[in-house]
């Protein structure tokens, strides 16, 4: 008779599903598409700006990814910063500029807004032209992905990534059971549009939900995005589910010369036992958030 | 011992959650608001129009319960007919001109719109200033729902009307699993967004939803729009769960001098020995949705 040990060994581990290799792939194929694109419409150069106020430390470093990405494709990407001491005023005029600027095709507001005012985020955000907003988090976007016009918005890329990584799986989304955790603006409300819109039957889950191990069970596909350090549990998760985990928290490890490690909102030994197909963190989807972004700029323009 | 039927017979049926007394609930709170508000601003009266395009018969009839209502409270309600072989920009035309007109705060645009031209529905409905879509089904009124800002934006009236008759019931909404059959821009997707940001764990089906019963059994607050008579089964209800039926079905019945009657999503009689509190049809849901409309109008100005 098999213990169940001896049974859980008996299976193989989770197919590891790569970002860092499917970000490849996709900046790769921009980057022919954009030089393509430049042979045939000469003068032609996709424009990006990332709009920054203030100075954090996080910012700075996503913001030089993103610029870094841009620039290997051939997008010509600029960076705007703006002082802490920048008035939402200020901020809205800069926006309105480039707005009008008909040499940039894509703006990203980087948040947060690291101001010594107070600034309302979704004045900020809204105001960013329909036309433009790369980032998908403007009302009008986010009312045409809600509504299932994915064909005519702009899609977050995190979610947008997500969905790339589940492609990457070959597991078909529709009729599956989906479980979304959180429901933030950038990750889980918009990944719940695109898991239901590609049908899947969609179950979101957040912090008032009450039997989440039970909820999670039932997944085919999970995606995780609640910012909590190895909150889902292999034992949780379904025989053979997708396990998307879009969390990126530091956790202390003295074995580090930090001090710490970068570790997802899935504790990934146990839930590497259960899945088919699982992400890594870091270098699952992380990475696609940045390709997902050149591929809108690109898209459409 | 018991036998099962012996069992069901030993519970009593659902309680009835009437629309109809609700919704007079509402309109008469509506008009004490509105008489007040009369003599408080004198001079102001809330404005209402309803656009039709052509001339079909079920819009005909729900447009007659919407003005009939609306005078009942003291809203001026206006219906302005644009003829069946009206081109989508007479359509627009008129739109903007309410857009423009102070004196009206609220606009419907009747759907279906019944024109022998080929009319972009989404580009008439987005055309409808935010400011006055109480009908909720601009793009910017369905991002804010869908993302959260409730406060900020109009609620489609189905929905809200649904909201309305579960906190009749008294049952809090926050950490309940919620199933929503249906991911209509009028009812399902908006009906989706309440219960979540009313903190609900919320399960979307439909047409593609491969284990619709299994979906079902797990709700404690089931909110159903399908459109396909008595559909669900009682069989599939949670025990104690709160049954709302947004569907209007028409079936044969012989009985009857018209050889039908109307009937919900849910099949009631089976649904009703199962369920806590169930909505009839008619007079459940659709009474309500007038009722909401109207708070809407008057809500917003």
């Amino acid at each position: 008779m098999f213990s169940l040990a001896a049974l859980s060994l008996r299976r193989s581990l989770a197919t590891v599903v790569s970002g860092n290799k499917t970000s490849k792939l996709v900046r790769e194929r921009l980057k022919l598409e954009v030089d393509k694109m430049k042979s045939e419409f000469s003068g032609f150069t996709p424009g990006l700006v990332v709009l920054q106020v203030g100075d954090r430390d996080d910012s700075n470093l996503y913001i030089s990814t993103k610029l870094k990405a841009a620039a290997e494709i051939g997008i010509v990407a600029s960076h705007v910063r703006l002082p802490n001491t920048a008035t939402q005023a200020e901020i809205l005029h800069s926006i309105l500029s480039v707005n009008e600027d008909c040499s940039v095709h894509g703006l990203i507001v980087q948040l947060p807004l690291d101001s010594v005012h107070t600034i309302d985020t979704e004045l900020i955000t809204n105001a960013v032209s329909p036309l433009k907003d790369v980032d998908g988090l403007s009302c009008i976007n986010a009312g045409k992905l809600s509504r299932g016009d994915l064909g005519d918005c702009f899609i977050p890329c995190t979610p947008n990534g997500c969905m790339e990584l589940i492609r990457q799986t070959g597991v078909s989304v529709a009729g599956k059971h989906a479980v979304v955790i959180g429901r933030s603006k950038i990750v889980g409300a918009p990944m719940h549009d695109l898991l239901l819109w590609n049908h899947a039957t969609v179950t979101t889950c957040h912090s008032k939900t009450q039997d989440l191990p039970a909820q999670v069970s039932r997944a085919d596909i999970l995606v995780v995005g609640m910012g909590r350090a190895e909150m889902v549990r292999g034992e949780w998760v379904k025989e053979g589910a997708v396990v998307i985990d879009c969390g990126i928290n530091h956790i202390a490890d003295e074995s580090k010369a930090s001090g710490k490690r970068v570790v997802g909102d899935v504790h990934y030994a146990s839930a590497n036992e259960r899945a088919a197909f699982i992400t890594p963190v870091p270098g699952g989807v992380g990475p696609m958030t940045v390709a997902m972004l050149m591929e809108l700029l690109y898209g459409k323009n």
